[in-house]
């Protein structure tokens, strides 16, 4: 029978045919987890009665939400996450000055591969679907059970496919679709879903682009999000030396979807998420003028090369605006050591933007750029609940990096001509 | 009569002939305030009863300890400076990232110059004696004072001359000389005093140097620490393009000092100052070998240019020790910006530092690098308190940038070869 690309990835890990709503126990390919979730899983772990974990090789733990330490209590977390990679011989921990926000340091050290299936402590694990892995957020408990067996029961999910057609309009990003569609489907649109995406777009997408809608896909409900691997995908691997000739099976035509949606992105303008919901879209334009206070650019939705060099053009010989903070958030070490040798860096410096370690921070409200009462932030992030992101009164627009480096010079809501 | 240094300052400022002990009501030429004691000067401030600061010229107000801002609370008090700040047209109010570390950010911006009367609601106030300035640290209170009337009391403290003679052995530092005399007047052996620094080592000694000497004075309990300007303070402001033609006044011969002390640092060595006080002073020799967990390079005391110079030293084509977090903070923007341009960024992105925007943290425990239960701090910060840099297991030691650097390195105290 005809097999979409999860059940693909399912059957081929466990070694029989399954298909969407079967349940299957599987072994897991990569584990991750970071300081800010860590902590309970060890905790969990321990109150099993257990003393090593039985797969520290496919284990990856990382520093990237409280970078460096805010305060005694993330010391402590990171201390207790330190300790327990050493115990357990789990040589792939990221330590501050050498990690990065997971999202975007997993897919850059390699650690990712088509149709694997990895599980994160953290809700956007859903990202690396754009590199053909099923990979989902799992809570602490069910990584205790990881640790502990090295596989985890998953229903396997129903595939919803998203066809994008068309060409993306000049000034529309990948960031742009992912909110666009979560404004489609609305933010339990996808619930327990895969999101396959697919169409001529999405052939000619790059991978940072891919990762990005990827990243995105939780805020529909959806358990993962991915795109076939393809020529694309090949490059990226060959690129950075890993081995690409198991690239080769994909959704078969004639597979069994839920639903099929089509969507010509040609009609597509810059959308933005306003309070307090990542499903409360309104188009750029309806926000032009919209007095701002903190602009943030970086995240695991946004955090990458390609991204700054999107947001370079409008800050590079231009100034934050003398009411605006700007904090800039490179997605990993390796990403800042990149714009420093594309002179990216030096422009942001010399704009007035704050040049912030690599860290979730002000996306979960934990850190470098905690908003207070009323302020307005526009930020390349992913989520905007209601007191998210620091005070309660506090507000949070979604948007792309180009309006939000544009508009962090301007003092309020700009969309950059094309 | 003859005059000290201080003696002169104030008599110059009030118009008549002060001496040490002497009570004086002096109008105050700048007055300095930062994000962490801002919002309770405000609101004494607002307690009198009064509307508006009689000098918004001369008040600059600093975003620099809680940068960016790490929970609401913080958040808060930043967003309360920024209003004020609106309110009462203050001009000089630095916005993140285009700040720095207050003390590294006003000499650069060329708000210091010899003979002014500087306050700030900051301990390390004292750090602008390095340019000839008299400046010191006041409460909250005394700066609401100032912004009512633009003046403040003061009893014109007595002089401690401290004379340096010989040459500085290699690899000891100014930090070097800062610690020495801690250690051998003890942390109250000068309290209340002027110290004013002289011989023909002071003669020699850059700005960056001065100042950092001049920064840990209060650790020993002084006002106030200066050095009569001369060469060196002339080239620096011509330098700058600010007025040199006023530099023209400095302590008599035959003016009357408490206590004159002689130092022959040629017999100086490069000194740590152990748990829990920056008068607890041993060689780094005895210290050799002592393991570290978290490195600081940085702060108002070693967070210049200079001091990165000195750092990159050890760290270029080098990598941090695995076990080891090394934490580097840029003292400014510009300090940011000159690292930059002078390729040191880029080894220390590399060599796997955190880079830190420009902040007080984890010198307060307050932020960037706060230390978990047991851990041991190497850091060029000015104060190792029991309790201070993070919980109250942890214990921090104070060096030079080189030996902080060179121990990134090797994961324990070692000492650079020369």
């Amino acid at each position: 029978m005809k097999q979409t690309l999860v059940e693909k990835i399912f059957s081929n890990k466990i070694g029989k045919a399954v298909y969407a709503n079967g349940t299957v126990f599987s072994p897991i390919d990569l584990a991750m987890g970071t300081d800010a979730t860590i902590p309970i899983t060890i905790e969990t772990f321990n109150e099993f009665g257990l003393e090593n974990i039985v797969n520290p090789d496919k284990i990856v733990l990382v520093n990237d939400h409280f970078v460096p330490a805010k305060d005694i209590a993330t010391a402590k977390f990171a201390l207790m996450m330190k300790e327990f990679a050493k115990k357990q011989n789990i040589k792939n921990f990221f330590e501050i000055g050498r990690s990065g926000i997971c999202h975007v340091l997993l897919p850059e050290k390699g650690f990712i591969k088509p149709y694997d299936i990895v599980v994160g402590v953290d809700s956007h694990t859903c990202t690396y679907g754009g590199l053909s892995a099923f990979s989902t957020g799992v809570g602490s408990t069910d990584m205790a059970c990881v640790w502990a067996t090295g596989k985890l029961w998953f229903r396997v999910p129903e595939t919803t496919k998203i066809i994008f057609s068309g060409e993306l309009p000049k000034g529309v990003y990948a960031k742009d679709l992912a909110l666009y569609l979560i404004g489609q489907l609305g933010i339990n649109g996808a619930n327990y879903d895969m999101l396959e995406f697919d169409g001529e777009l999405i052939k000619n997408l790059d991978i940072s682009s891919r990762l990005t809608l990827c990243n995105m896909v939780i805020e529909m409900g959806a358990k993962a999000g991915i795109i076939n691997a393809d020529a694309v995908t090949q490059k990226y691997f060959r690129e950075k030396n890993l081995k690409t000739e198991d690239i080769d099976f994909n959704s078969d035509n004639g597979a069994r979807y839920k639903k099929i949606i089509e969507i010509d992105v040609s009609k597509i303008e810059p959308v933005i998420a306003c309070p307090y919901s990542p499903g409360n879209i309104k188009t750029a334009k309806e926000l032009v003028d919209l007095k701002i206070d903190q602009v943030v650019i970086g995240s695991c939705t946004n955090g990458r090369i390609e991204d700054f060099r999107v947001a370079h053009k409008y800050l590079k010989d231009n100034e934050v605006h003398h009411e605006v903070k700007l904090i800039v958030i490179p997605g990993s070490q390796e990403v800042l050591k990149q714009m420093e040798e594309e002179s990216i860096l030096i422009d942001f410096i010399k704009c007035g933007a704050l040049i912030s370690p690599p860290t979730c921070g002000p996306c979960m409200g934990g850190h470098m750029g905690v908003l207070a009462n009323n302020e307005i932030g526009l930020f390349t992030t992913n989520r905007n609940f209601l007191g998210r992101n620091g005070d309660s009164s506090a507000q949070v627009y979604l948007c792309n990096p180009a309006i939000a480096a544009y508009s962090a010079t301007k003092g309020s809501i700009q969309i950059p001509e094309f």
